[in-house]
């Protein structure tokens, strides 16, 4: 696919998500749980936060896509999201996964693998450090990655390690998955410089993923859209507290402001 | 009332607040515990959140108002908002009640049900769908109202089955209750485009219901107050990030720029 | 120490921050926990959310700090405080405590003087009705204080009482402990105004303490860094919601604005 087509691509699915507002479930954690709806709402699609065991698997059901999140887990949230990723899952609604800081404690590299080994997982989002962890390299401190791994090589890892698309986000975004490898060059380091913005990410991928089924490109352009959205809340270089509503603000305008800017390359594959 | 009345009426409350500074303890879901608590300080009123079994009945006996939400409902945030709600009660402490996704799970729709049957509530506020479907009619998919009732029928048929002043939001804002119903044109579309617009709806009412004992006209009071801080805040047409933080910005400019905009009309009662 | 002294010594501890990136380790509430986050990084440190008391000891052990707060607390959560606080003593990592409303339940004030007897707290930070509640005076109601009491004395009577650092905040800040007593006349009226105000200066004591071991020396630059970043976010009065975009924006600049405006007074010891 050539820059253009892309471009075109992302468009599409902006608009297929603007116009079917599917509904995202997330199961994520406290820190980011308003921007992640504020960013759903963003892409024109309809967040919904539900955590009780009551009632996820009924949620998750009639959702466009859940997306899981590890970000402030305890053992109760893990057993809902398993209650809820079954329920996806028969309902063949996709799964996404955030483990944020796997790696950093035991409870998180083990909550993130038994998610992985339970649910048929379609999107598995981290940084190198988080997605390094669960392939047996990575260094974590904390949610954040440290160590030199080429990001690259730690997505092929996980994707074949577990058998879907993966996602190594940071200055590169790397998507690995059905025998191709894509590089985003989207994106801005004040993204680094707010919570969150991981997650966020993921959040994008659960949502276009409603609007296509071609896994690692809706995960690309996810990436890409989200990424482009921060270019432009950058412009000036803002303080993060003014990019971060900025940010919102430009993901909204994204089906206005066009796509053009997004660079996305295949790497390996058709 | 005439126009000038209710800008009247609504300036006197809003003053009221600000002298008196009401507690308002409020038990609401984690998306928006921040705006609402933020609002509410907008509003010169002092926010507490507190959920623990241990002393939510303590603090609900010495609160304002109890404002109850909810939005990321548990089996036990459901029974400890039973016990705030028993203090608040019996210290004759107003109860709003937001039933966020009723509708979309059997266990919103019956949490709430329980809370209305077992909790003298006076204000019941949520859109169409929720509503609705606390009625046996409504739709809902997530947290938001699909479908085509009239909210002012929805609006009666809710307050005539509980017994309390009920608050339909959406374009055009019904209160029902007392003999009256209210219409509120207030408000603008952006508050659609953030997260926790109408859990803030939800405060405004339970704030103003601090300030006079017209359960009614208070809370069609904390809705146009509300709106009409929206309307300023989205002047220019800004992006949602941008409108989320100007609608706190222009909630706590409201006594100083006036209450003139609020549009409150009677369609039946006195 | 002079006032250029204090800059310097702020500045110094501002870039030991910045490249160390401490990882600072906070159990706070629901309600400031994206705004605490933010903060944190704004400093130019890690944070990190962590609360499931299979995790917490190990995530205690390997931060720069250790953040408690009791703004949302529930009897799980006190559990993992101890926990993750005994953690963070055996590895002589700092703790500090905000006993966000002790005085205004039973619950608060009892869990507050828990920790505080069963962890070696380094600092413990509040306002005059939470430090009062805790050694006998002060009034709280809800999270904010009311009464009379001179916030020097009631620093200092925490101070010999528990035998640590006290910063009793308000309009000016006083900190006491290891037989000084230090006034921070930096800060804001604004930030009475937003909700976690409180929190985010009890976070940037965390991340100061990280820098040198003066317990009493770098919570006062806490204080008075993160109260210049109020100044001047505070600049042209905007509206709450435009001022906590804006304070982030400032923490985040210090660095490079520069710490000339820190303005702490001796008023006992060295």
């Amino acid at each position: 696919m050539s820059g253009t087509n892309y471009a075109t691509a992302a468009i599409r699915s902006l608009t297929h998500v603007a116009v079917n507002q599917p509904l995202i479930h997330h199961i994520t954690n406290v820190v980011v749980t308003n921007d992640v709806a504020n960013l759903t709402l963003g892409y024109g699609a309809s967040p919904v936060m539900a955590y009780a065991p009551e009632e996820v698997a009924e949620m998750a059901a009639v959702a466009g896509a859940l997306c899981l999140n590890i970000g402030t887990l305890s053992a109760g949230e893990i057993e809902a999201m398993l209650l809820a990723g079954r329920a996806a899952a028969a309902a063949r609604v996709p799964i996404v996964l955030d483990p944020v800081g796997a790696g950093a404690t035991r409870f998180r590299t083990e909550s993130a693998l038994r998610l992985l080994h339970e649910l048929p997982i379609a999107v598995l989002r981290g940084n190198r450090g988080e997605i390094g962890a669960l392939v047996g390299s990575g260094k974590v401190r904390g949610v954040d990655a440290v160590g030199g791994e080429d990001p690259r090589k730690v997505a092929e890892a996980a994707a074949a390690r577990f058998g879907l698309v993966t996602a190594v986000t940071g200055p590169v975004d790397f998507v690995v998955g059905g025998g191709r490898t894509l590089a985003i060059h989207n994106g801005h380091p004040l993204l680094g410089r707010i919570t969150g913005s991981g997650c966020m990410a993921t959040a994008a991928i659960g949502i276009m993923l409603t609007a296509d089924r071609d896994i690692a490109l809706q995960t690309a352009l996810g990436l890409a859209t989200y990424g482009l959205a921060a270019e432009r809340a950058a412009a000036g270089e803002p303080g993060p507290g003014t990019f971060r509503a900025r940010l919102l603000d430009e993901v909204a305008a994204l089906r206005h402001t066009g796509t053009a800017g997004v660079r996305i390359e295949v790497e390996r594959g058709p």
